[in-house]
């Protein structure tokens, strides 16, 4: 049983689960966990850590269409060093900040491996949270931000030069995109956050609305950072497209809509797709891109 | 450092924390991490284990005379068992519907080792928040319910024996005390849970409201699983005040309102001693227990 199918599990039981955080009232919450040896590549800091960890619960906050409010973070490590323990809470206080919300403490366990678990909490708007599951035909696929930036970093980790590493470490650090999706609530039919990369995401919206997509591939906004370290436009798309961790939106926005809503965007709207009719027909897939069907393929913990 | 000098260092930082729980406005939210080389001994089941991680984070929002609202909780494993996770979903669930409050769903990850970090939300009454600073001298210092729960528990499962384990996942799973904790706001003077133990509590409540503390050691309620465990009295006490892990509630009460409000607490509140001056005089320690020092030694993660 893999991650993506226990998660399934977890959610058909929970009135509340299954979207990007859990809503009861005006509150949602989320929480996730990442540890070193799968999520923080060698010469990832204890602050861009702290950064990132905080910043992935925030990212699903943005996705719902929330206010970020505040968010708590576990720090477990074999031993607790106090520089290290402050490098984190500053990169947790500065992604809090980033976004209007606060860091308000935590707690510490010893462990095997560096680990931590993060919880934002947030609050809805009047519009109500923006869940996965009301795309209509019709609509536009928009995308916030440039992608590809987190499968860039660990090319970058990989290097292990001091520069590529600092570079890696910058793009580890996104901005929650908190304030895009209070500017999507409200317009967006559906919305979610790029944690398992695009193309397994436009599955998943699909899925969750009963919609097909098609994408164009041309259309999907690559992070400079690819550039330098992609070898041709396949691996180019590859990168952008499956790869994931990247902490953009994903949305579905009437297409009248769209030019308005793009503008007020802060970190840029992008139109990359239309939604269409699902069909019944299986030799037809849900998603497609530029005619061809796009696997639904991406990172998922627990595959590999 | 051990983890309580880093929790002093975190939360040195940090407005909103270094209570049970951190408070934002009208909110309380406090998380937890626990695992299974130090936290679940061989014969817990995943029930057990997910009735008593998500208990004790609904347990430090009952030490801030908070309501329960909802809690999350990654579930981290070598591998998903279907199985195992729906068995600690249920104890999630049946936590949380213990004391009113709502589980709302979570997230996975794959870890070396059985993992799970819970995160509870709460509303603090009109009364406001009860921390641990404000236990003025002359207050009654009373706990609720039973203490050396967590201790038989731990002898029970190291009996190994088809009932000693079943009776061990029973003092395994224990009621938060939410509700007492409700009855308390507004009356309590201060207020902690006690997961270092009633001793280390004690401590960590007079050092924090800057007081000195009277201990009848006769007058703690003692668990009759103690009893079964226990070689003497002195051994009996050991594991009712130093051993830890039982998540009661330790809480200081002007004297004039111990009899109606011990009353009013669903798991009965007894007056285990007084809330004292305290002194500079390094000869005279913070917490005396029935004429003598009471050493300041519990369960702290990271001593051993």
């Amino acid at each position: 049983m893999n991650e993506r199918d226990a998660l399934r599990a977890l959610a058909a039981d929970l009135p509340h689960a299954g979207d990007d955080a859990a809503v009861l009232d005006e509150t949602v919450i989320t929480t996730d966990m990442l540890h070193e040896r799968t999520d923080f590549p060698p010469g990832t800091t204890r602050y861009t850590a702290g950064w990132r960890a905080v910043g992935a619960s925030l990212s699903d906050v943005a996705a719902m269409g929330a206010a970020a409010r505040a968010a708590v973070a576990v720090y477990a490590d074999a031993a607790f060093d106090p520089e290290d323990l402050d490098r984190f809470v500053a990169g947790a206080v500065d992604v809090c900040e980033a976004v209007d919300a606060e860091y308000v403490g935590g707690d510490l366990d010893e462990h095997v491996e560096f680990t931590t678990a993060t919880t934002a909490v947030g609050r809805v708007t009047d519009a109500g949270p923006v869940t996965r599951d009301g795309a209509r035909p019709g609509d536009a696929l928009c995308v916030t931000g440039e992608w590809g930036r987190s499968a860039a970093a660990l090319r970058l980790f990989e290097r292990g030069d001091g520069e590529s590493i600092e570079r890696a470490n910058e793009l580890f650090r996104f901005t929650p995109r908190v304030a895009d999706g209070l500017t999507l609530a409200g317009t967006a039919t559906a919305m979610m956050d790029s944690s398992d990369g695009l193309a397994r995401s436009c599955h998943q919206l699909a899925e969750a609305s009963g919609v097909g997509i098609e994408l164009e591939r041309e259309a999907v906004p690559v992070h400079p950072a690819v550039d330098e370290v992609a070898d041709g436009e396949d691996e180019r798309f590859e990168l952008a497209a499956h790869f994931g961790e990247d902490f953009e939106l994903l949305c579905a926005v009437p297409e009248a809509e769209v030019s308005a809503v793009s503008e007020a965007c802060p970190a840029g709207l992008t139109r990359v797709g239309t939604v269409r009719e699902a069909t019944d027909d299986e030799e037809r897939p849900r998603v497609i891109a530029d005619g061809d069907p796009l696997p639904d393929r991406g990172f998922t913990h627990g595959d590999g």
